[in-house]
């Protein structure tokens, strides 16, 4: 089975920069009135300067599916997915991120900037009917996606099992687990960071089968994260527990 | 002159959950096909227990400021803002976070949420024509901003002119820092976390007159992150360097 494709479309100025610099923008909408700015009139050159077709329109208007899109919308080669596999072997040990559900492909966004962030640009993500990596996501990632290995699956729990064989620590972000991820000495073997991105945390299957829960302690008591902050605090106590932010 | 109030208006069931709890709820209204499910009929029975009105409609279609108000709207009682020497002395060492810019109400909920769970719900904010604690932020703040002291001002550039007078140090997040946040001593003293919530950052003005400008170090090149994502880094640095966390 030919792996699936994503990101044709992309909106935003620093989303449509990253993947034009990834060479994969096949041609530029782009609205009168936005094209003085100097970012875009530097994008524009950079475009035209590469070969990519560049339409002026009057309005993005119905062509555009985030709400700002800044003024420039991209039409693009798609980016594949990769296997598990893939991802598990791209670095000793394996570090990856699992998302469990996807409510808000902002989340989505937000989280994928993290991890690149924090060196793990690797993430696991259900597939439901489309991809979740919307214009949206793209947008929020704000040029993340274009470096990040992405693996799209249908069903998270068969995941953490295939997860399970090839040795690979499962460790779930839960907000009542009562295990600190703070300075947890599993994040230093071949781990997957198991996030979700809604209020509920994981759903309840994912809870009970992977391997370590463990959740980021608070001061007030009652309290809860935005799904992406907690996201973005655990790949980065997985980054300082590797050593990977240098002496903290 | 009278602090100004905020938060007269709450959508959302996590939000108004805490407006309740909070005792400052006058009036719900309530869509009628929502009012089945076990959460929102729990909300109801307090609300009626508390002899808070209650008002089923049809639809909150126009009512609604936020675009998913999950069938809860409340009037509330104002919140009141607080003014900075009040904010500074509530904790020995003082700690607080100002907030340069404020563009998104979601990004201004997400912090609010960080920064109570962190144990320092306190935020200098910039108020421009109205309030940004719009009922979009209460949203996203999920109930945190109930929690959190909140003073309004209209200069942040003012704002650290008088921090500096009270001695309080203002450490500046800034992506392009020599500087380390993490581990940062100046932390432990009385201390303002100055965060942006736009790709920007912080403005010009405001990272030339902070103390310190800190970065949050990241393993990719080049990368940024979500503004909230960055906040609730800084903020759990905060509480980790001042042992607020307990052994890390």
């Amino acid at each position: 089975m030919a792996l699936a494709g994503y990101g044709a479309k992309v909106e935003g100025i620093p989303a449509v920069e990253a993947a034009l610099m990834a060479g994969r923008v096949r041609k530029l909408r782009v609205e009168n009135r936005s094209a003085a700015s100097p970012r875009m009139a530097v994008l524009l050159d950079s475009a035209r300067g590469r070969g990519v077709e560049v339409e002026m329109v009057r309005s993005l208007g119905g062509m555009a599916v985030t709400s700002s899109p800044q003024g420039v919308l991209a039409e693009c080669r798609q980016l594949r997915a990769v296997t598990l596999t893939q991802l598990a072997n791209e670095t000793a040990p394996s570090a990856l991120v699992v998302v469990d559900h996807v409510s808000d492909p902002r989340n989505l966004g937000a989280i994928a900037r993290s991890a690149v962030a924090a060196g793990t640009p690797r993430l696991v993500i259900p597939r439901r009917r489309g991809s979740p990596l919307t214009p949206t996501a793209f947008k929020a990632a704000a040029g993340a996606l274009e470096r990040t290995r992405v693996c799209l699956v249908s069903s998270i729990a068969q995941t953490l099992h295939q997860l399970s064989t090839m040795s690979i620590w499962t460790i779930g972000l839960a907000a009542d687990a009562p295990t600190s991820l703070l300075g947890l000495e599993l994040l230093k073997e071949p781990a997957a960071l198991v996030v979700g991105t809604e209020h509920q945390g994981l759903s309840r299957l994912v809870a009970q089968r992977v391997d370590q829960l463990a959740s980021i302690p608070m001061v007030g008591e009652a309290e809860s994260l935005n799904a992406s902050v907690a996201a973005g605090l655990a790949l980065f106590e997985l980054a300082r527990v590797r050593g990977y932010l240098g002496k903290t």
